[in-house]
């Protein structure tokens, strides 16, 4: 690891170095700042474009999540899991969402485990007709963007990192 | 860009393909995966190693931007631009950071343009208290699992991205 250009976290530039501190090296600090901008602002892009449809972009995930899983359907701690949200947050997502009759929300017989979101025919013709824009906005914000090499090199840098969020799930 | 392998967006493998349809290939689907993976898992993780010291991420976020401010200061509609947010959102959040005494809400004498939210001792303090932890989570997490030439060649990717969205703004 480089340290000869070492520099503290932006911001604590006036503050007395420690030594004991972890701060980034420049060439880090540049690619951190990046991630987290185009983590940012791609996902503000994209729930925009999204918006022409009426559609958020936590409510397309759900969509997509549960035109994934068999029989469209999925447990609601289950849904609440993949996409990272508490119980009660994603219970008043689907709330509205049910109302708008994008998914319903069922008891399953002989499971006593719960209640489970499921996409209606109205929730997957939205999901049919808006992912085409979608996946352009995808394209043209972030995967036209890199070329081939750029395309493999980062899916090898990031997928060991996914993976290793996946691990700490639920642990602390 | 290699078209042989064009796959459909996950959860429409049953939809009838559209022939404009503009969907991923398999090598440009597995990034963006892991892209969205890897940003979503790592804000999570970030959020619950702040949450350690009573710390909510977009908090942490309000300090560090404060912080790199002239005189520690920003005008709350520059805040809110600097950090996507809507102003009535942003002010729910200054609000909860005023009772906390992280930041304080002052009139700008001579300037009609506005409130500006000021970083307080207190905010600095626990901002310079925080940081090194924060620091070590995103070696943890983040920058420590990529090697030299990775660091550099996410960076060559990433910035003219970020670039490409900061141009969007405010556009649609």
């Amino acid at each position: 690891m480089d340290t000869q250009t070492s520099t503290e976290p932006a911001g604590l530039a006036a503050a007395p170095a420690e030594d004991d501190a972890p701060w980034l090296t420049a060439r880090e600090q540049r690619l951190w700042r990046a991630h987290l901008e185009v983590s940012k602002l791609l996902e503000y892009q994209l729930s925009r474009e999204l918006g022409q449809h009426d559609l958020a972009i936590n409510d397309y995930e759900i969509l997509v999540v549960l035109s994934e899983s068999p029989e469209r359907r999925m447990r609601m701690t289950d849904l609440a899991a993949a996409t990272l949200q508490s119980k009660s947050r994603l219970s008043h997502q689907i709330t509205r969402m049910e109302s708008a009759g994008l998914v319903l929300r069922q008891e399953c017989p002989g499971d006593r485990r719960g209640l489970y979101a499921h996409l209606t025919e109205h929730g997957w013709e939205l999901l049919r007709k808006v992912a085409p824009d979608h996946v352009r906005s995808v394209r043209a914000h972030f995967v036209d963007r890199l070329d081939e090499a750029q395309l493999d090199a980062m899916y090898e840098a990031l997928a060991p990192i996914a993976e290793h969020l996946r691990g700490l799930r639920g642990k602390l």
